[in-house]
């Protein structure tokens, strides 16, 4: 059976294609390239069990149709719905942003699956659903009420709450990820990205959004992507809701700040700002329980400033035009 | 300062409406009469303040130039938004019928209002948003995890979600209202609507969708509409959200079916089905708090069953022609 991989072309949809492909399982890629590129798809990936189409899945009868086609020549079993516009700032200012590229992208794919019988569904879901609940509360996969304060995150639960009620109604099978900071290459936005690219320009000194304060939680692809295949082998609910990231309280922009520097340019000063958030939208600290997932039998292998500091490494490369994927 | 209400020429909006322009409050009524009437808005409506547009919220460049268009004569303090599709059932079987009328109608009505500085928001929400956590808990506005079963109460979440980010980003005031089934006329749908139809074409027999176990719980449209101004006059937080309802534990569907035949065609018989849900994404049964709303100082003054009897009579009223809404 083949697989749809919806933003397959993009950072963590890449290193999905390469799993699949690496397994003999018949990937369709839609994406629309506005992060992802084609070339992510080369690297590690089997061209033979690849098909790739450039669309954008937010147009719903051109979506069904591609669907439709690869179906009746390739039956699909799963489809990984991984498209999502995936910088939380630029949604803030256009919500439209979110609302097409995080939102109707899930209500299109749904729709051009549901007349076909195709019935499993994972879903890259966020902690931004959760909102502020202040630096306190862990958050579990119960945790309530869910009133995110970004874009993203609205559009990330109310594509949660589609695939709920299709569950009810016609999917057998629904897994939902909410994932954390991810880290790694190929990178195309984020914190350690933006670090980087500032210390090309300014060398002796790194400006930083906000404080520095802001503490996250990050998970490096390679354990994110363990982790997702190990839940969709492992869980066997209805609807299959985990918190993936690791067992700490995260780490914060200082400490990235900081490494940052310390790797790619020693004698820089680091000068931050006086917000405790870095943009709209942006929870300063947060707790993120994730027993759920070690009672299942997975644990992350690294700590968040770990899993920070190998990307920082990875994206420097990358960045330096030395990038390996 | 004027307000803009959507759905207004529905069954709750026109009671808003009549509400608002007894006030002497200039109201833009926005409405696809999908389910309204226009003329609902002519019996207690004042019209002299009433500006009425037949448009298709979800045409999001259609409702920014109505809203801008009115907002630049009548400044605009406040939305209340009603539209939606009320009818849960048709939108288990047509997805896009909630993702238009019950989400996208959200969304765009925001982007109308986003460049224009209005601040204040009211939203028609739904019980329906808590999904099915089972006969023994008592879901509060904190439940979690929310995992709506019906697209109508999935776009409701979703439509929370949106607020939630937009009351981050720029709305000052937000106020969700979780509605419980409302009755009263004018009905366009709904349990009694239904049964009262069915026995004006087979008077000696009712038919019942289900086994009659199903408990819901009821309010009045008059009651809501009181709970819903005190809820606004009395609440102050960026997001207020609050359960409305009766403090009792509901009325079964076996208890509708018995007072609509007490009072429309008493020698009939009752026939039920044998499942415990009515369609796919129904509840069986669900307890909901309203102390949140009990603490603020309002209670309901009538029971489910009261105000399911009471709207009984009503909607016999309007179904025999005899209708002085």
């Amino acid at each position: 059976m083949s697989i749809i991989l919806t933003g397959g072309a993009g950072f963590i949809g890449s290193h999905l294609c390469a799993h699949f492909t690496k397994q003999k399982e018949r990937v369709l890629v839609l994406d629309n390239l506005s992060r992802g590129k084609e070339e992510y798809l080369r690297y590690q990936t089997d061209q033979n069990y690849i098909d790739f189409q450039k669309i954008d899945i937010a147009n719903i009868p051109l979506t069904a149709l591609v669907v439709k086609e690869f179906h009746q020549q390739y039956p699909v079993d799963m489809v990984w719905h991984m498209a999502a516009n995936s910088d939380i700032p630029a949604g803030t200012k256009r919500p439209s942003v979110d609302f097409n590229d995080t939102f109707v992208t899930t209500f299109s794919i749904l729709e051009a699956i549901r007349p076909l019988g195709i019935k499993k569904f994972t879903f890259a879901s966020s902690d931004a659903v959760y909102g502020d609940h202040g630096p306190e509360k862990k958050l579990t996969e119960n945790t309530g009420p869910l009133l995110p304060i970004s874009y993203y995150g609205a559009m990330k639960l109310a594509s949660e709450a589609l695939l709920s009620a299709s569950a009810e109604s016609y999917l057998e099978r629904v897994w939902i990820f909410r994932f954390p900071n991810v880290v790694g290459t190929p990178a195309t936005h984020g914190v350690i990205f933006d670090f980087i690219n500032k210390l090309k320009v300014t060398p002796d000194r790194l400006e930083v959004l906000g404080d520095g304060s802001q503490k996250k939680l990050y998970i490096h692809i390679d354990e994110l992507l363990e982790a997702m295949i190990f839940i969709v082998s492992n869980s066997n609910e209805k609807m299959n809701v985990f918190n993936i990231g690791p067992d700490d309280s995260g780490c914060s922009v200082t400490q990235i700040a900081e490494s940052t520097v310390e790797i790619v340019s020693p004698k820089a000063t680091i000068a931050y700002g006086t917000e405790p958030r870095g943009w709209v939208g942006d929870i300063p600290k947060f707790l993120y329980s994730v027993d759920k997932l070690s009672s299942l039998g997975w644990r992350s292998k690294s700590s968040s400033i770990e899993a920070v500091r190998k990307a920082i490494v990875e994206i420097f490369k990358q960045e330096l035009g030395n990038d390996k994927i």
